[in-house]
Parts: C-alpha cells; sequence; structure tokens
C-alpha cells in the first residue's frame, strides 16, 4: 500500500488580506507555527509518505512558493493548473499522474491550508482510511464537530463498515444555525473537512461514471502525461474542464463511501479571528505576533505586528494586522468582512494591494 | 493700544503621539485643519496684531518650525528657552522682550495648541480684554463651560468690573467629577483656557510681587536683551529660573484680577478623542483623513491614514492612526492612554519612536 498525498494548494482566499496575497495566498503565510501552513501540511505526513511521492496542485504563481516549502518535493510532482477550475479536475489531473506510475495507488486528497494540533493522530486516521481505500472504497475522513458551525459542510453517518468506519449516508451543504444544532445534537454528523482518499483507478473509474465530460478532458491529458504534448494539451483541455467541487460531482452522487471520523485538533482557520483556536495566547486571550506589537489594556485580540510600534490600547475582541504595505483593524466579530475591504480596494483600482 | 501676542509653544506634550513626536509636538500638527495649530492660532489674530509684534516662545528644537508656520514672524521674535521651566518663566522672557520696545505694550498670551472655531467672537474678547490690561488689569478669558470637565482649570466668577468683565474671585485646579458638575450647574465657573493679557510692565511688576526669586533672575536677563551677552546669560540663568506656572505663582495670588468670559468654540484638543469636537464627521460620525482611509461599517471612529490602505471594519468608538512609522489602535475612551504606550516605548528604548 502506498499513499500519494495531493495538496490541494489552488486557493486564492481573501479572508487574511492584508497578509494573504495573489502572489501569497492564505496557504504560503505561517498562521499557525512560523512556517507556511502547506510546509506544516507536508510536515505532518512524514512516516505514511515519501515528499518524491507527493503531489502539490496549484496555480501557475504558487509552483516556487510550493516547491519551496515541501521539502524534498520533486519539480514534476508540482502539477500546475492553467486555470483555477475547482477541486474535480484538480483531482482528476492528479490522479492521472498518480495512475502513471502505480494505477493502485492510493491519492490522499489534503487542503494545504487546515490546521491539525495533533499529528499523531491524524496520521491514524489517515493510515486507518487508506486502509479501506485500498479495497477500492472512496474514503472522506468526517471531522468530530465541536460546536454548531455553519461555515462547513456536513457528512451524515450511516452504518457501520470496518473498523471505525462507517457508510457515508449523505454529504449535506453549509446548514443555518438551526440545522447545525440539530446536527451536533444528534451525533449523526461530521465535519467535512475536504479530505479524501482514494485509489487512483478508482476515482478515476467514479468520474467516469458521475462526471463524463471531466472524464473525457482527462483522456485527452492522460495520453499525453510523461510526453512533450503534455503542457500544450493540458494548456488547451484544462481551462475547458467543469468548475466543479469533488463533494458535488462525485461524493454526493456515488454509493458506499466511506468516512471514517477523525478528532485531531482539526481547524480550517477561516479567518483571522479563528487565530485563537490554533495559537497560544496571553493571559488576557490575545494572541500577539511580530516585533513592534505593544498590547495594553486590551482582551481576546489578534494583534499582528510587522516591526514597525503597533500600539493597541484598551481595546477588546479587535483584530489588527500590519503588512507593512497596508493596515487592517477589524472586529473580530466581523472577520468575514475581509472580503468588503477586498471589494473596495478593487473598486478604487488599488489591486497592488491584493 | 499695542497688542503682542506671546504664542507659547513650548509644550511637548504626548497624547497626539504617533503623530506628535519630539521634533513636532502637537502644535505643529495640522489637527483641526490643513495647517498646523500654531498657524492657525497666528491666523486668528489677524487685524489685532502684526507678525513683527508677535513672539513665539519655545524650545531650541522648535525655533524653525515655529518661524516656518507663523507666517512674517521676525527670526528675533523667536524667543528661544534654554530649558522648558513652565510658563511663568516663558511669560516674564517675553514681557521682558516687550517692555524693551514698548513698557506699556499688551501681552496676549496665547496657547500655541488650542483650536478657535469662530475667530471673529474671539478677536472681539481678546479686545474687550486688551483694553481692560491697557489700564493695568491683569486679564484672564474664561471660556463658557459646555460639559462637566475635569481636565481643566476653572475660574471662579466674582463682581462686575467693566462691559462684560467680572472680578476672578479664584482660580480653582483641575476638579473631580462632582465638583465639576457643581461648578456648571452653578454658572459661577469658566474654564481657564491658558490665554492671558497684561502690559509688560504690569506683569513684571506682578512677578516681582508674587515670584521674587523669578523676579531677580529676569531682571538679569533684562540687562542683556538686545546686546551680545544675552545668549550667554540666558543660557546660565533660565534654566534656574523656578519651574511654576503663571497661574500658580501670580493669577491664583494677585489680587482682582479680570476675567472676560468668552464664547468663540474653543478646544483644547486633549486627545485624539477631541478630533470630532474641531473636524467634520461623516454621517455615522467618524472623522476620517489621509489618503488611504478605507472605513466600512464603523461609526465614531476617527480614522487619520497616510497614503497607504488602513481598513477599519466593523468598529465603533476606536481611533485609529497611521504614522507611517507606528500605528496606534486607541479606544476612543482611552484616549488619556497614549501615554501608556509613549511610557512602553521608552521601556523598550524604542525612543527613536518618540
Amino acid at each position: 500500500m502506498k499513499i500519494y498525498p495531493v495538496i490541494m494548494a489552488g486557493g486564492s482566499g481573501t479572508r487574511f488580506w492584508p497578509l494573504s496575497r495573489k502572489a501569497t495566498p492564505k496557504q504560503f503565510l505561517p498562521l499557525a507555527t512560523e512556517r507556511p501552513l502547506i510546509a506544516d501540511t507536508a510536515a505532518r505526513l512524514k512516516g505514511l509518505a515519501k515528499p518524491s511521492d507527493t503531489f502539490v496542485v496549484c496555480g501557475k504563481l504558487h509552483a516556487g512558493p510550493a516547491k519551496k516549502w515541501v521539502k524534498g518535493l520533486p519539480a514534476k510532482n508540482v502539477l500546475v493548473e492553467p486555470a483555477a477550475r475547482n477541486t474535480a479536475p484538480a483531482i482528476g489531473l492528479a490522479a492521472l499522474h498518480v495512475a502513471k506510475r502505480d494505477p493502485r495507488g492510493i491519492l490522499a486528497v489534503l487542503p494545504s491550508d487546515h490546521h491539525v494540533a495533533n499529528p499523531v493522530a491524524f496520521r491514524h486516521v489517515l493510515s486507518d482510511a487508506a486502509r479501506l481505500a485500498e479495497v477500492g472504497q472512496l474514503v472522506t475522513l468526517g471531522i468530530k464537530p465541536t460546536h454548531a458551525e455553519t461555515g462547513f459542510g456536513y457528512i451524515q453517518i450511516g452504518g457501520p463498515l470496518y473498523g471505525r468506519a462507517r457508510i457515508a449516508k449523505g454529504f449535506k451543504e453549509k446548514p443555518d444555525l438551526a440545522t447545525a444544532e440539530a446536527y451536533l445534537a444528534s451525533g449523526d454528523y461530521l465535519w467535512n473537512g475536504g479530505i479524501f482518499l482514494f485509489r487512483a483507478d478508482v476515482i478515476l473509474e467514479a468520474i467516469a461514471q458521475h462526471m463524463p465530460e471531466l472524464s473525457k478532458g482527462l483522456e485527452k491529458i492522460a495520453k499525453t502525461v510523461g510526453t512533450r504534448a503534455y503542457a500544450a494539451t493540458l494548456a488547451k483541455v484544462f481551462p475547458k474542464l467543469p468548475s466543479t467541487s469533488i463533494d458535488y460531482g462525485v461524493m454526493e452522487k456515488a454509493d458506499g463511501i466511506a468516512v471514517v471520523p477523525g478528532d485531531f485538533g482539526w481547524s480550517d482557520l477561516g479567518s483571522f479571528s479563528a487565530l485563537p483556536e490554533v495559537r497560544k495566547a496571553d493571559a488576557a486571550g490575545n494572541v500577539i505576533s511580530g516585533k513592534g506589537a505593544l498590547v495594553l489594556d486590551s482582551k481576546g485580540c489578534v494583534v499582528l505586528a510587522n516591526g514597525r510600534p503597533l500600539a493597541v490600547v484598551g481595546m477588546e475582541d479587535v483584530v489588527v494586522v500590519d503588512a507593512g504595505d497596508a493596515v487592517l483593524v477589524l472586529s473580530k466579530a466581523k472577520a468575514q468582512d475581509v472580503r468588503k475591504v477586498v471589494e473596495a480596494l478593487k473598486a478604487k483600482k488599488l489591486e497592488r494591494f491584493l
């Protein structure tokens, strides 16, 4: 059994502006530790998979940073998407490359920008999931929910399968609060963290069954993998592939998907307000980093300094970020509204700060 | 009757850090209009006094900026204090210079860092006060209080004197809130705005009577005014003069001081939280200035940008100041606590930011 991690690094979110920029989206920021999230993601796999078997799927702008931060990653394992087409085409592309080497190789699809507090537990769960994938199962990890979160998709647990694995009875879109609370209370739902395991041949077969259009495109590319025609074919075919998530395109449609429940201190780090979940706070609940931060009489704040003095006085539950060429002051409760700033900067023709 | 404005520019407050610095204290900042407060202070005197009759008392570091911002100010009218010794020595020094030109000339002592919304009313009051000073009276302006302020000294009103002028029955130190409320309710108290008028010979006589030590020092300096020995004598004598305010040293002790009540939209601009009193706010009560400010879903904030994007999202009653090499985020209610930042910077040996 060989695991081929596929680190999904195509994201280009804006919720960490002004730290995140086009050239350095969230996965390349050291949000949880001293190194970028993508480096943590790769390091977390130690013992499960080798860097030479690891793939990263990302945009052209991020191939360099990906190679820099995933230690030992061979250049040919950086799969550059000519255009962002959501996760199904990205995973399909990775499956082609894995299949070329090892048709029964197991893809472990991993978001590049999440945090795991307990990597040992994580590896255990992943290993269990891989063993199921080995026998031809489509597998997803389900994360034990800690609160009624409305920002995630959920997986409904069905009957027993093997060991702690269960049948995934259904994939649910982001719920409203009442639904999320009902999910949490029932104990029958897990968070969908976007972590999937399957053999290369099995996912390509599932794509052929549920996403024939994508499958046709992938077949064209498949013929050229490892040849000089690859780049041109990819550039021509990939941008026209249907922009669909693997959840919607395959997981919600396939039968008998396995879900392995896991509890490994997972956080999707959805916004600045999530930093206290993953970073050490002081006695007043402030998460402070960077030279120059001067936080006085404040509590529950996130203060990220950038060398120059950044004084925060008498504040509560506020995010203050100095990125050098731009500064953000944000109510923690409005952490999602960073996107409004991004929109405003666009409207003002200040894209150079994005 | 000739008025010699004496603009007191020796202040070195820290309540506007990071905008105010050692080299550019509050009076040299454009806090109320597009030009520094000291420039507004001088411009406000138009028609009452000539620039050639105007004096500025300040520290060595500020002689250049004073000359720059007080239009038409002769270099010899910048009276440089070799050391900061509070207002009584500063006023005494100015009185020597005025007396040398015109012993019965009227000094109008004016803080350089206050704001006046209604300069016409201000000139009327000052003119009335000057007429009283002309006949040998020590005169102070009393500002009609608008609220129970605990940050100012008060002047108790006594019997009638002439026109709207009254006898100043007493000078009161900054009161506690209950006392301030009683003062306000009584209608018998005015704010002490630090504006005084008196003839040069009269104030020197009063200093001789109430502050003999200061008077002796001033006499030594007086002998050298206009001679080559002046600078050396000043450097030797001035730093040893008693560091006392004119309020405490003379006004509280002298009898029969006149107070002329005034109502001219005065603000001492004591901290960032006072800016909404003097600057135009938007519909949500935000005072915003500087290129780069991006204020969204916020109210009652003071946001001073400095070119780069400064995004403020979902905030209420907060002061955000980007000074280029330092940034401040401050609860409006804690506006006085800027001094704590200054102390912290000193403790961290970061005086270069002060």
